[in-house]
């Protein structure tokens, strides 16, 4: 009974938005699936993904940093990943065509990799061509987690322009929403989530209320 | 395998702003607990806050029109639950004393009674005045959630007030996330959620990772 919550942070507040994200993407991912870690890291996410479409999934990763691949090698299991050395906007031209369209999920956390060389941040032009290649990436009903760190150097403004290029994309594809944590005097992290719209399969689940209606 | 996932709309997309309302308090509500519906309508809300607290809790909601308290005694269980035909604003008076301080969810979904006379809006003094008790009743540990209807008339101007009675509400008493669909012609609802912070009484839950540190 005293269990604490799932949708929650370890102090049982409300979750931070990398932890939203892993929320999100766990609830939806399937054994067999395909995803994609656009900022390997320290792998921590790689890692991740792999749990969620473990078994018979795989998930591809990306980071300019050699370090970052041999930090994520000591923790992925290898026959499930494939690390590629090299920038997220590779992503369309590095991951075999017969992927294309059919992942399930993919992260992007920005910012520097924790631990290196801080003049290394992601940057926001190749972020965004990134973005781009992510939503075609994506498969029908697939979601795109974007972590945005406003009070890194460059991060403020990289907020700024995935906030607009999140609200130009086509509503008819794409559901997004943007969560951020409010009164703060740092700038912690922010989320954004983009859903590709998919034919619905069923009926609702049971439980659920009407989504757009005032009580 | 392929249910759909439980973080999701009817169709499979993201949750509306109500919906993520519902799944962060549901996660938390333990039989016993008790709630408050502030803006009661059809008592959609305020039955859903009754399932979550049964058996053994409480729910106490409020509205200023008649018809909301008709409609919604159809909908609840009369021993669970207490409905005050008046104004969210008098939730410190009206709500005895020895539950002051010990409530685990609020819910406020503004806007006007869906069907009825939409010249009845919540108007944002009052909405301020009860969102100021709302934070008071609440037990460490609590949570308040904050549905906006920015398409409203008069709801945008709600929702900049809201904005900055949450950007100022102290850091160390409480923990604010802000929820908005981006990509929309429409202005759909907002979510705000304030969680009152409590000390942590155990160690993190198992699986979760750190919570603030870039991949």
């Amino acid at each position: 009974m005293n269990a604490l919550p799932h949708l929650a942070s370890a102090t049982g507040g409300l979750p931070s938005s990398v932890r939203w994200a892993q929320l999100i993407l766990e609830d939806r991912l399937r054994p067999g699936d395909v995803a994609i870690d656009a900022t390997m890291g320290n792998g921590h996410d790689t890692l991740f993904l792999a749990r969620c479409v473990s078994p018979g999934g795989h998930v591809f990763a990306f980071d300019v940093q050699a370090a970052a691949l041999e930090e994520t090698r000591k923790r992925v299991p290898a026959e499930m990943t494939t690390l590629f050395h090299g920038g997220h906007e590779t992503m369309c031209e590095r991951i075999p065509a017969e992927y294309h369209g059919r992942v399930s999920a993919i992260m992007f956390n920005l910012g520097y990799l924790p631990g290196s060389d801080k003049s290394c941040i992601t940057h926001t032009q190749t972020t965004l061509a990134a973005l781009e290649q992510a939503i075609e990436m994506l498969r029908p009903g697939g979601v795109l987690t974007i972590a945005v760190y406003p009070g890194h150097e460059g991060g403020a403004e990289e907020g700024r322009e995935i906030a607009k290029w999140a609200a130009q994309l086509d509503s008819r594809r794409f559901e997004v929403q943007h969560l951020r944590p409010v009164n703060r005097s740092a700038a912690p992290p922010e989320l954004w989530a983009v859903w590709k719209t998919a034919p619905a399969k069923k009926s609702p689940a049971a439980g659920n209320s009407p989504e757009s209606l005032p009580s």
